[in-house]
């Protein structure tokens, strides 16, 4: 009788950013206790107030103290810290840079979360347009851009050029203002650094800023964080896919920033290209109730959480299903059981086998 | 409508030891294969003719020429081929030495199957003596011991000490011989460093010599090849538990060598803490029918594949389930549908939001 | 530790009927021996010899002889068996007067593949006009209809109308003839009786024959058969629904003969009444990519076996799916592993409760 | 793409009997709402005031009002309304008697929760003596013995004779009385009902009562109710199995009342035989930590939920598991997510067969 199990590794780490000070570090730290681990927690330190106050609340709840370590630190110590007490498993979630470095350091006995250059493809079918623009400026704008899921590039096919979607979407974004917060700070890119990788997008032929492209006025925002207006920037298709220009069009900006472009009927395989050639498959959405064109291009990309109909979206995950970067073996997960057992267990075979021994069983003679 | 779906990772690596030259490159292979993979094979050189052979086999079946890509090489070129061609995953199935290097090299995008120290407990109900000694005897020595799954450690409760439990493993141990391949060539230890390696242990106090001990004589095995009796040193369990003894008695010696050691009632404590302080977790067996007995061993044990019962051994896998150390996140498994499914692909979610939209919905106002 | 098993029920019976002579009694025959059952089977003795020859191979290629038990008889003498062996589970495929009447002898301890009156709906997209005829055509009238998924109704969206469908329906029908069988004989009812019920359907206002209605030809089929052109009537869909047309439109008929209706865009209502106002829930088809409608018709029907999208058909199980009427704790499934699992087994949870006891447990005190 | 989907029956009927008042009705209503039926319950009306209260705390906390109608009468009213209503399923728990009436006149649309003979065997291995005496107590007497799970028979391996354990049953039946509800009135059967049954026991050869078997006095309790002590009657294995004796013996009696057997190491055969001969199997016991002896017996009976090991119990159910009598088609289950599954919903799969057509598709041309 073989009986599989799935069985915690014990000694783990979870690392979490700013972006989401309560909801990552809690889901991560509440799937490592549930599989039974013993997990340090280290949460941005900008923000590590907040988990501090859950983890106290979670004493107050019951919560054994011995249960959960949390330091409090910046990243080199623990860095350090990792490379000594040497943890079964670490969950990260940050930027790429960062990931790959503990990749290497902790010789891959981790699961990652990083970045993602999210994108959107909108089908033939135009429908639903105030609909859709609305989902589109929350994709990209809301939280100021700061998702791992939010929306990165738009593929529009051209039936949508007369839809008016576009000027809906600007219309949407000018709405946005610092005084209710619907736009803000931006923590880890410089209003600078946004600003010169729009010059460098405007220097590929075609392009043009759709909207936005400016940096916010009348604020005391610091000059280490970022301040720009929601921004749009249009690429043409076949200027994207050139070599020179791939990994320059296809950078993430961590803000209120997006690549727009067009494609026509007979420029599909170009969009797929596209897809395929970018490298952080996290979230996705393909926005079409055309069930033959979903089919083509669902089939044909890799992306983790896909969403697909006309209410797609790139970023409502987490709160029901699956999260996490798509074809890399250190992809974490979130959310679901599915994922906490993937995430926070190591599979373990128990094979009873208790006899009785064939009756006629003998030491086999010598040969 | 949430769909989740296993996703192939398209590029992967397949890197094998000597040991087995069909058996682990095929099911890696076909594995890899069935989940829509398109793998790089690299077996040992040494005896990658069998797989080679195999290839064209499937080729005759019906297997199109271009979804494996079969290599013949030493380890300097397919490590240098692997951070050049950058695959999504590789699975490797080797020395630990090794396994560390590639894992950072390939900053984590790794599977592993690497050493295990694999242990046996008696527990205390004695019983079927002579099936349990030639049980032992096969999974210490078949092959030489070289199988990752081979017995290293043998810990037995004091109520075999009367049972002539070790004095049948002894006169089995001596029926193994070179003219019908019982005992062989050991290919990656040489006899000059097992027999080292026993001296080191001969200075433990209360060690001595089992049984073998000694090299094979009257062969043409070359220098650079091992070739011992095989042979059991017994070590006393308090001394195997030090710090300064503990390293070196659980070094993995890939060829017919095991530890054997004794435990009172009172020492099952002492037990499952060596086992828990040995590192590599791929197979164990815990030979009881004591219920009570099992539940407390299983309980407190982490190794992978875990043989429980009368007729427990280390090295019945992986011919019928799931194997792959425990407790590493980078662990790999082999054979089952569920161990496929882990290695051989990832994640992926795709949400159908196809609408309506809710019968009342307007553009929200702006804030 | 408790374990949930699947446990064979032992003694059962397959009661099997004449138009698959060899697919339906083998499918069933096999998963109740995969589950570990001991079944007697009876086939309609029309037909038995094919199943016959099937077991005399199945001996041949090992099958114990004392496995299966085959048993030809008429129906009364099966009955009388069936309540003297008492067994624990039966498979009945046929027809409801028969399955209703074994349902209450053997008081329940039965599944049921009985008849469907199966209805195909296209939806307002009208494409691939050609294909949709010919799979019409198939679902109706292969096998001269004396299939259980034989599509028995067919609504039509009135965008249809212009499309030629009928036109194209009525050519492929009469394309059909007795001397390459793509018409034959009808077993169960005769040709008078299929008549006289088109006669009863063309009493109804606004009924018509659209094409067949005829008895065949120059042939030899006895009368205690059918032999019919492939008919289908027309019958408006509010006449349908009124109470005392319903039952009768709805009656199967196991021969070449349908019922075709029409309805436009704000009769949807309607159809799904008349769906949902049906009995045997065996089998339908939502023909239609389009999404909005696909999910208004899904979410709203309940039909075992249900196709959707362009391709949909009613009779293309069972060759890669469950089967089995939906909506009845009696409807039985075959083929997959989930329908051999719940058609011939039951549940067994096992406790292990082995120990130890609490260590401060004390016989609680008298009250 | 094939989906699998359970679906819910629609109107659906709960009749629960009276011993467990609250939780039986509470468990099959709520997995009968969850799975998205719309059930009449009807609660035997000598307790249905609690349900009444329940339902009314249900509402309270918003259960819609319509969601469950609630029925207050006797059985041939209801019997009327199942007829009339025909809910396309009906759960019964209750006598055996009228679950087969109810299962003919619905013609299996039901689902059985009915009486019980619960075995338990002590196997040879003797421990934990005051434990299993205890249990003993409580599986035979708790709720003065009317549970469906209540121990009807007790196999003693004769190890047991000399281990005190008959006499600390009694004694333990002795310390149940009037004052602490420790027993209490039986409410389907008569005091002159049990004692006739006793006496027809101790007519068998060898038969002698151990324990109880006199009324209880210094009561109230009106005649229409049973009052005896709790009562423990030999009878020897060999005649139990006398074809003449096998009926009368394992007769359930919905009281205090079970039979005691005793067998010894060469016996076991005629144990098992005993056990399959029965015909309720809904729970059962198997006493023991040997591990072959657990092997042996469990995989030779049926029972559904069958407790195994030194802590094994027959009415542990169904607070944390599967519950229902197991070998009957109509057997039911309650509590588990499975359970809920499999009795409250039906399988419906959706195969979309979206296209497109094949690129060289063709009308195929007439033969």
């Amino acid at each position: 009788m073989s009986n599989g199990y799935r069985w915690p590794f014990g000694p783990v780490a979870i690392i979490t950013p700013f972006n989401f000070p309560l909801e990552i570090p809690l889901l991560q730290l509440m799937g490592a206790l549930y599989m039974g681990n013993k997990p340090v927690l280290k949460v941005d330190s900008k923000v590590s107030i907040v988990m501090e106050q859950m983890i106290r609340l979670l004493h107050e709840c019951g919560l054994p103290a011995e249960d959960v370590d949390f330091i409090n630190s910046d990243g080199i110590t623990m860095n350090k810290l990792l490379l000594e007490a040497n943890p079964k498993m670490t969950l990260f979630t940050g930027s790429s840079r960062v990931a790959e470095k503990l990749a290497a350091d902790l010789q891959g006995r981790i699961k990652l979360e990083d970045a993602g250059f999210d994108w959107k493809i909108l089908g033939p079918d135009v429908q639903e347009v105030d609909y859709i623009s609305w989902v589109c400026d929350q994709d990209a704008y809301a939280c100021s851009g700061q998702k791992c899921s939010a929306q990165s590039m738009l593929f529009m096919h051209k039936n949508w050029s007369s839809s008016g979607l576009l000027e809906k979407m600007k219309k949407l974004s000018e709405r946005r203002k610092l005084e209710d917060l619907t736009i803000g700070p931006v923590l880890t890119v410089t209003t600078a650094t946004m600003i010169e990788h729009m010059n460098n997008l405007l220097k590929i032929p075609g392009s043009k800023v759709l909207f936005g492209g400016e940096p916010l006025g009348n604020h005391s925002i610091p000059e280490i964080y970022g301040a720009i207006k929601p921004t749009a920037v249009f690429v043409p298709l076949v200027e994207i896919l050139k070599s020179d220009n791939f990994e320059l069009v296809t950078k993430e900006i961590f803000g209120p920033f997006q690549v727009v472009t067009e494609y026509s009927e007979d420029q599909l395989e170009l969009v797929l290209e596209a897809c395929e050639r970018m490298n952080a498959h996290l979230t996705a959405a393909v926005v079409s109730n055309d069930k033959l064109f979903l089919q083509e291009v669902l089939g044909r990309s890799v992306n983790g959480t896909t969403y697909a109909g006309i209410r797609a979206r790139t970023t409502g995950a987490p709160q029901n299903h699956w999260f996490g970067p798509a074809g890399d073996p250190r992809g974490a997960g979130i959310g679901t059981p599915e994922a906490i057992k993937l995430v926070w267990s190591c599979h373990r075979e128990i094979i009873y086998d208790i006899g009785p021994l064939p009756k006629k069983w003998a030491l086999p003679a010598a040969t």
